[in-house]
């Protein structure tokens, strides 16, 4: 049997790391990174600086490609699962190749494990194979935490409740009886279309790297500088990793939720 | 100018506190305990644990007595607000007194200084009443995120939503269009008005402590055993933290969203 450690390792900031995640770094024989498109120099680069700052024996990195996958499909669901069935391939055959029986293998997931990110469903697919592989999640921060440190607001507002949710569903309406919205993996702002509405925007962009961009106020008033700051920083870097919190007012009352 | 910390420690575990946390605490001339009431004194030997673990110089602790809060007031969040002002003046009051001009207090959080936490409002509280009082967020790992790691599963389905809410507000209804569905401070189980509904429930206890209780499956088949486990372990241990996520069988189609 062989063990897979996914370790989530903040958004950016080697220092958001836990002393757990630096613990399981340091149990890894292998190092297997699934590779991202546009962002993936930055990336590596990043992930290389994280292992060179904390490993402190001798460590091996197995890069896995990444498979093509189709964006423009009309099923989004079945091209992600499908996208995400040739990954598990494409590991498990990685994981078996280069870790002896025994060996325990580490793949460092940005943020948290847990939230917007696919590594739990590739080896819970790798499993579902057949394959003799365990593997145990290790917590990270997540973009939206630092992004609440950041901006120094809270998520929640008084026993109130919170709705993570993404930019293609924001677009497709707002979410029913919640006043307090994350939105993550947002290509283009859908917020904008709640511009009318009496909304705080809490806005940021490359959380916890040296780039991290910060603008907060009421929507209507920033939305123009935030979408002008977006679009600057994506042209000059290549790619954007932003994610926000907008905070309806006033809150809607018990009887509405 | 003084400047007080609010740094996340995570929800136990001395392995989950990140190292920027670490050289936060190293910062600090004093700790403010924000005291609780039932777990008290676990939560102080555990705040010990921490500092004498992680603070490589010398340390003081000074302690804010928690104001009476009217947990049977009708303005349920009037009442907050009222208990919030009381702790404010207190800590304000101590900061002043504790620390010389440019001095660095830190205020230890569990879980997540931004989730369910009240310290980031007791700042601002202090800061609109005009005291010199300048504070920074270190987010931390949160009680959500451990339940999530440790039951190895995701928190949100592929691009679906999250909804994170209170026991309080799932007792008055399921919230609308959303399938995946976090519980906290939840005195009484309300998923169990759900349990003739096909839902999954990972539950947690005590999570990232030695106490950790962890158990999972279809609601309906398991809520009898969480209800008797958690009642026992809160009769032996005279109190208990717990959370939960549902998620909601099959996922609502986009067009219910």
């Amino acid at each position: 049997m062989r063990t897979v450690l996914i370790i989530g390792v903040g958004a950016g900031d080697p220092e958001q790391v836990t002393v757990q995640a630096i613990n399981a770094m340091n149990a890894c024989d292998a190092f297997f990174v699934l590779d991202k498109g546009e962002a993936a120099a930055e990336l590596t680069e990043a992930r290389r600086a994280l292992c060179s700052r904390y490993v402190t024996g001798s460590y091996r990195t197995v890069i896995i490609p990444d498979p093509p996958r189709d964006r423009a499909a009309a099923d989004y669901e079945g091209a992600v699962r499908d996208w995400r069935d040739e990954r598990a391939r494409l590991l498990a055959e990685a994981v078996e190749r280069e870790l002896p029986d025994g060996g325990v293998g580490g793949i460092l997931a940005w943020g948290d494990p847990a939230l917007y990110d696919g590594t739990i469903r590739v080896l819970d697919s790798i499993r579902a194979a057949g394959h003799d592989v365990g593997y145990e999640v290790i917590p990270g921060i997540s973009s939206v935490q630092i992004l609440t440190a950041r901006h120094r607001v809270t998520l929640n507002r008084v026993a109130g409740p919170v709705h993570i949710t993404t930019g293609r569903r924001l677009a497709a309406g707002w979410p029913a009886g919640c006043s307090d919205v994350v939105v993550m993996l947002d290509a283009g702002l859908a917020c904008s279309a709640y511009r009318d509405l009496p909304i705080d925007i809490y806005w940021g962009a490359y959380l916890g790297t040296p780039d991290e961009i910060l603008i907060a106020g009421r929507l209507d008033a920033v939305i123009d500088e935030i979408a002008s700051v977006r679009a600057e920083a994506r042209a000059r870097k290549g790619w954007i990793m932003d994610t926000y919190l907008l905070r309806l007012h006033p809150e809607p009352t018990a009887s509405s939720d």
